[in-house]
């Protein structure tokens, strides 16, 4: 077991607690460990930062931890899963990293007989909140047992990605507004990125909820079937995060969908303007070239004789402004020019909203 | 438990009955509700708004119900589930908003033994149907337990997505109709929102499915055997709208492809016009600027000696309508000119039906 | 139980045998019906239209059906299921109407202990021939049990989608031809309306297949062991159908995937076409508008000399044709011109092929 | 039971063998069939086309097979599947058409106590080689039971389908090289085609894999567990197949991307070059027009001047090439001409390779 | 059994070991191994190279292996598998060649009581870390058995997959940070290229998933349940290694978007640019061509007065410049020239960006 090179420096946090008394510490000493488990029904151990090693190596001895799950605590990149041993369960959850939407860090937890231990990766927390709750001497966690308080713990694990996913959710609306009243290129990235996100988010809650599942089904001696009953909300949430997860990718399918149907439409607008532009312009100064040509009517009664009538120019102009009018005509016909109708879609929507409101109101 | 500060004000309405009595009620009072449940059989208390907190913990304490579930009550995102607690059957449902297609509010159930309570999010249900049947002494729901009120009150919200779902199938074939005749960019954001819509649908009875397949096929003391016979029949339906939206979203898929089609065979169209115009008149033009140039024919008999031709106009214009015609026999020979052969398939299509319509009339 | 106001008037049609008696008759009067249950081993009442709810509840009554299944068969947007009633197995199918390729209707049957009833929406049927075969002495019809009767009946429906479904492979190769050949955008809405036909075949055989799948994996008092044997045949045929579905569905993705290509291509081919004419004549144009400018040679030697040359002209007539020459050798280069070498794929394929042919027939 | 009108003229071959002796017949007359059977312990009788009705019944009642079964031979559009009937296990397989890649033939099989019997739709076969180990007394075919020699037969069947997928694989190949190098419409139907083979050959070892799977799987009187645990090879194979199948299917799907990518590049490219030559002869040529204008200096001072400078014509020349070299700069500056830089993608899959080679060798 | 003609010559490998001795020999005569076997409690032979079929053939003798197993030995496209036979289990692994990224060798391995022996198809390995921890006194190798040895092998092989993904992951990454600063047309075959690394690494992993999971979760003689215990580990590897091919592939799909819309709008601005030039310069032409036609303002009062004006020219000059500056005030209200603003999106995400960064920081 080596320390990970870019593992943050630990810092301990002891609670011990029953229902009338509570210790709090920033240490981790064997003595005051090992007296508090006997003055205390529940113990909490909180590793932040996993480079020291050799406490945590301590710890494992203190509390007979498995080796290879002491292992998976150190290297960082496990997927969350649920395994039994002997003297605990152990528990590995990705939790969302404080002030970083786009990334998690591991929470591995030791479940077991009056003591939880949790190891983070980094800084920061979401567990404030059931730190309070401890100190609150009418808190439920003072009364119940360990198990009780890593049901808290996995609870707020889960919960720290509803905002993350209210934020993406946001984000995406925001997208979807913007993509409708103005499409641009930079969207995509932006399409992109969300696309990412949702994925971390999904490889995080998928497992979880398989581990939450797991708890729940299986019988596992350090889980009561009482917690198990809180559990069954836990998953309830896990799998209304990946109904969130799926439902934006396949909002993020239309997006991408409605941003290539608006790039051919702006290129067919671009398209339009030019053949409008190049239809009226072209055979105009195809008709001014003509009579640029060098045949002169004095030489030959045949060499456009316009050049010498009195109401030539008149009549050429008048040519192009028929040519002109002509061919306004036939781009309003195919209805490239202005005057959008409303589509009949559009319409009956309308039409049935005006239906619909009055009705509804009037029930 | 903490009131949504969102949460519509609480509306009471309580019905108790038996085969022969009724008492309508829109107050729960502490004294009316226990009279009621000594006097009569089955009782109905329906909460519509879930501000008053005070009264639903009086009748959670009244009718025995789990915490967990009530706070399950309030906080009004719950995905439909059913949970079985010792003295009562918990369901959430989510059920289709009056007056507003597209958003659906949280409906909670408690089923025990002679009461059904139920708790809606905004005012407005479609359970008036139900409450025309109770009052009629003849109904079937006079003599039947409380879990037949509770099937009837679950049908009535699964059935209220069938209007909904034939409304975005009739919006659906609007749409289909209007991109075969005339498909616009504003189709795209109307494609959006019926997946959307669609997607809402799908998220609301995809769990309700599973939660009735469940209250079929397990063990439920609240749930009588002859009355899962009749929520098969919920099943069924529940099926049948998932069959629905799945369908609905297929064609969907279809519509999206067949607009890019459209909009890439509009490119198209602007991209013919505007080459048939260029190719015309750029040689057209070209031959008129030759004739321009400002070589004399005096100075050199080298110099475009056909200005000075009798007929060397003539011969131009004659030059210019010969290069117009060959482009134009170019562009009819390419098919980039009117005249549309019915393509073969669409002939197959015609006779197949030519030949399909007598035969099945003669048989 | 109200009759669906579009629902075509009832036609009656009894038929009663044994192994050596057959009695027909185009009425279900009550006494006809109970003297033929008397008289004959096996009964079939086929009510071929659903307006006369009088007569449907009569029956119901005379064959002891249970209520809701009587209102499934009056409401007919059911999904084919099966449903195992003390009296009787209901089952219900989806069936194509004669004449009309793209719509089923619903056909609903129960099977009991001496009986089939079936219960059509539509006048017309596929069940001629077994009417045919019933009315053969030697058919094993006649001797095998009413079990028999419905199988042979069920096989009939599920044979029926065969045709159609080869007729949309047919309309589909086709449309693969044609699009090969020569793909437009009349198409897109002909692949469109293959794929709907495709899911409302695919809506109307997968619950079937699930239903044929039940009727022979569990236990039914109303079938046989021996006629399960049969059943299996016509669960293989409803696998074939699907397959055929997934098959043609896929084809049909191809299909669209190919037609954008086509149309891609077209583009391509539209815009070289006016690249090499623009690329060609702006230059030209460009060369004959700079000896149209109004610079007199006479008034200064800087002024293009050419004008005063003798062979001049001639010098930009050669000017010209060699840039034309170089553009045309710059697309020759580019491949936008003519010459389409095979590519190198279709020289293998073709290869291949060689040496497949004789070495297949030597063998 | 009625020939298909289609069906070959059926040809016969008898084998009857044991460890030390062995009858080859091209008939199976009833004398020679119950004489073979009586004196060798396993006999084959293969009958290829299928119009003899008479003499496949012949062979039913002398093998006692099942009327269903019989019915699926004849009709040739079975999926493969495998059904036990009280004599012997009846097994449909497809088998690939020799010298036609791409159709499959059924080959219908029975497994029974001391034969097997089997069934070709079209002439020729893959079972040459399963007939020369037969004839070697060495060969391990002399000394086990028809099982053994029915999972030869299938493992024959099985493997027909490698070639095939390698053939197919090969054709893929070529056509990646050629979208890469040199992208056309042409290929486009070519991946249909394969896609087409590709479903085939999909359609025919999909169900072979159930059906192996359950001749492994379930008990079968007439397969052996010996026999099993090569059959154990054959699903391999059929795992394998389908394998090589999704994988050539995912490869297609990337290569449809590519050639969409392709051509919109080569769009691009048709673009630029119209743009560039477009931007730059528009201004010169509207210049050149500029001076063309009938405006005489001579007659107002403010008239051109530039016509009656010394210079005016050079200045003109001069204005023209700053104009087009403007409009170079600004292109190379869009980098839409020449120059192209290796993007930085490729040149850290270069370095990499770099890298990675010499390490791996000095490992 | 015949040699694949490819085969690499085969180099051998002994390893002998117990708690205290260890012997190491590159041969794997007859006598070395049988007299290994008696003195050491496991004995490990490693062949690389598969052409010496004799000593293969004589390996199969001496440890009693199955010879359908020793066949699938030589076959080397073998999938991944496990198969117990009475004498040992036989493994089939699939292995990244050492220095070729892109391609996997079989990996064969037999685990029986007290021997691992492993078959490689070309020489490198990634077994070199295994060979220095048997040599390693220490080592946890030299106290456990066979089945220890075996795992600690089939860890090496799926480890072996995690630097090939990471290594695609980077690559990937790199992608698309080019595909967003500089899409390419030469980024495709790029992309598809890691598609079919994906493919590959996928088609190795998902069996080997399996194969692992058969061992942990069936009843295998060779391997201990203590052993398990660290299979489970591996396992969790796998799934990690399916997750990642997972996820890279859906940010591949992604990217294919991405490049697209990119291609799109790299079009669009082509398209505007030859727009806004032809848009502005054929008016232009136009006016100047007009001017340039023969019309002789002598001749006829009608004909082009301005020509005779003294300010004509000038104004000429100025209803150019007033054209243009329409058209340009035209151009910048379509939003078609510079300006960017920032899409309300992007302002969002920023504003979001920084409403978040303190937040969190202060926590």
């Amino acid at each position: 077991m080596r320390p990970n090179p870019d593992a943050h420096p630990s810092q301990f946090r002891l609670f011990a607690f029953g229902p009338d008394e509570i210790l709090e510490r920033n240490e981790i000493a064997h003595d005051t460990v090992v007296d508090a488990r006997k003055r205390f029904p529940i113990i909490w151990v909180d590793v932040d930062g996993l480079s020291d090693i050799g406490a945590i190596r301590e710890l494992g001895e203190e509390f007979d931890l498995h080796g290879l799950a002491l292992e998976d605590v150190v290297n960082v990149h496990q997927r969350p899963k649920a395994e039994d041993y002997d003297s605990s369960l152990f528990v590995v959850l990705r939790m969302p990293e404080i002030g970083n939407r786009v990334s998690t860090e591991q929470m591995s937890m030791f479940i077991g007989d009056g003591f939880v231990l949790t190891f983070q990766e980094t800084p920061g927390d979401w567990f404030e909140p059931v730190r309070q709750r401890i100190r609150d001497p009418r808190s439920r966690l003072r009364v119940n047992g360990a198990d009780f308080l890593a049901y808290t713990l996995i609870d707020a694990v889960v919960d720290a990605f509803f905002p993350i996913l209210e934020d993406l959710g946001e984000q995406l609306e925001d997208l979807e507004q913007d993509i409708m009243e103005d499409p641009r290129h930079e969207h995509i990235p932006l399409i992109h990125q969300l696309r990412r996100d949702l994925l971390m988010v999904r490889r995080a809650v998928w497992p979880m909820r398989e581990l939450i599942n797991s708890l729940l089904r299986d019988d596992h001696p350090s889980i009561d079937t009482k917690t198990q009953l809180f559990l069954r909300d836990c998953y309830d949430h896990t799998v209304q995060l990946m109904d969130m997860v799926d439902t934006n990718r396949e909002i993020i399918s239309g997006l991408v969908d409605m941003h290539l149907s608006a790039a051919s439409n702006r290129m067919n607008e671009v398209m339009k303007v030019l053949t409008i532009i190049a239809t009226i312009f072209m055979p105009l100064s195809f008709i001014a070239s003509l009579y640029g040509m060098n045949f002169d009517p004095s030489k030959s009664p045949w060499n456009m004789p316009e050049l010498d009538w009195r109401y030539g120019y008149p009549f050429v102009i008048a040519l192009m402004a028929s040519v002109t009018g002509g061919m306004l005509i036939y781009f309003r016909r195919k209805g490239w020019l202005g005057g959008k109708r409303a589509s009949k879609a559009h319409q009956r929507v309308t039409e049935r909203e005006k239906r619909d409101t009055p009705d509804s109101k009037a029930q």
